[in-house]
């Protein structure tokens, strides 16, 4: 009884994931206008929604990488034990937070420190991936007997030069530039898509 | 490790589905009344969310047809690539925006915008499901065995032609008269209710 | 391909049932006070949110109920046909409305409209499951073959004998004074969880 | 059919625990600034939230050690009768009204009545587990046959001291100083994660 049953503890986070993606949209408020029957009018203000809209749909696409990721680490793992539940849990705390970077960043998109402090948030939910690998790797009862180590070993390396790093960048190019922020926000998910589409033809062996 | 596990993408989208269909109520809010004991104030109160309620339950009914609808998709379906885990996400961003045309669309009851956005919405959504099944069709090792190739692609082409265009012209009739548009929006599920109810009866082939 | 998965069925009815449940308590808001550190008047504050908390409580109760109810209905149910599911959808329907007018209830507790309209909506709920029943009574198809059938129906008939009709009286109750509506509509889940009880002790055969 | 399925009592348990753990977040409301682009501003405005994000992590880990407790509890459950059925509901009742504590407590960080409203409601929650523990030795066919009863009677003594004492301490001593009171709520699921830890090395036998 020492493990936590696998499937229970994805359907806890699948349910969380599902959630937050649903959640996203309740910050899209109708807009208020005075006519209520006027086209333009409505038009107008539905157009000034634009920025929260984007900030949305960027969040959407995150998660939905994050559910790629945390569905193709939990496929190579055995079992799960207290200490893996609770770096899950701790993967889960910032990804429920998203819902607030990212009306915060709808909000203020043109304030460097929302798309920042987006940034940030979505780098320590990248970390929090490495250290899941990183504990994978040193408590190696966990992952199943077919995964590659050394293969293992090097995505692990990658995913902590790469996940964090990138999306700090992009919080920190707010300052420079919100346009350019929210780029980086955008080719993140995108790059993931494209990638792991190519890489899913290419090889069989992850 | 190719595919992603079918009944993770499923526990996701099932519970997409079902956040959108019970967050669709929240829109519906009670009223402020001045003489909280009034049984007439509060009766033209609630009456007067009855445009609101309409629209609810107009998109209750079409989420509750796109389950089928996804299920039946999901039911022929043998692997789920990576291709199709983003157009299934594609479709769920559709679908988890949802909540904001209902919830406009009952505010501006009279002002055809709103009703267009909606119909545009669950066009782009209808869409998607035909990318979906000929996404299926030019990658057909993600399809079971058992699925009939012929009919399964004359089902494509007329999931293109009714799906989207229904709705948009339901969204496009707004300009005419608000009540021509929300008939065609109560039409298409509640046709589809009785077509597949009918159809189960008449055929065991799908 | 004539039936739905009944599993994916019972999982998209268990996400609206738990969102249902957990989204009641979001209509108790916390207080606003003059003195933040004050409190006796934080405790003045949260003593006049009883009537919210009170309907919150009964709601919670009556959807665990229908929830015991709906698990006992598919436990008997072999095949999701198409008419089947969209009889689950109608009762889904009037389930995650619930939150509507326990809201109403608990801003208006004395105003006999509110409870009415809850005694209603329930009404129509426990209705849709007589609807259920006879459905399944006509298409015995869809009935496991260990089902014992004059059983089913005589259960079918007490379920719209004393469903539909105590909460409507529950609603109608309201007219003469708010507190004897409230006492059956806490009434009605608490003998549900008694008789269950006592019933699981008896018989063996349902 | 005296018994109600597992699996479904699980999935309906893991959606609410799921919905709460992520419907915390929305209490945490992005704020209003005057100058929309000033950095200096909104970190100030971000700064201020700091109770609410506190309460809201705090929160967020004692619902995913109420998990991890309910998980344990179920793991040794052969059967789900219909008393252990509305016990567990009880439980679910406290733990879906934990959103309004946790933002009562972020909102009234100095109102001692806030913070002891926040550790009676867990103090309840903690003794749910304690009635489900009791009632599962006194119903032992509920049981798998491999438990130790003898060490299952012990963990529920020790649950009834440990659990609802060390909340309602947390609550009591907001009378004394808020922090001292939101110490003891933070050292709980920090004191259970690192134990629970330390244990699943040390024994084999729970």
């Amino acid at each position: 009884m020492n493990y936590l049953t696998k499937t229970r503890v994805e359907a806890f986070s699948d349910g969380v994931f599902a959630i937050i993606v649903t959640l996203l949209v309740l910050e899209i408020k109708v807009p208020h206008i005075e006519q209520h029957e006027s086209v333009a009018e409505l038009g107008t203000a539905l157009l000034g929604l634009l920025p929260k809209i984007l900030s949305w749909i960027i969040s959407f696409l995150i998660v939905c990488v994050i559910w790629v990721n945390h569905h193709r680490i939990l496929a190579q793992v055995e079992h799960i034990t207290h200490g893996l539940f609770w770096l899950n849990a701790l993967l889960l705390l910032w990804c429920s937070f998203i819902p607030f970077p990212t009306a915060l960043m709808g909000d203020y998109l043109g304030n460097p420190l929302a798309s920042f402090v987006f940034g940030c948030i979505l780098a320590l939910m990248a970390l929090t991936f490495s250290l899941i690998r990183w504990y994978a790797l040193r408590n190696q009862q966990v992952l199943k007997k077919t995964v590659d180590l050394s293969h293992y070993r090097r995505a692990t390396t990658r995913s902590v030069v790469f996940g964090p790093s990138l999306y700090l960048l992009g919080g920190a190019l707010a300052f420079v530039h919100t346009w350019l922020s929210m780029a980086v926000f955008a080719f993140i998910p995108l790059y993931f898509i494209v990638y792991s589409a190519a890489s899913s033809v290419q090889s069989a062996d992850e």
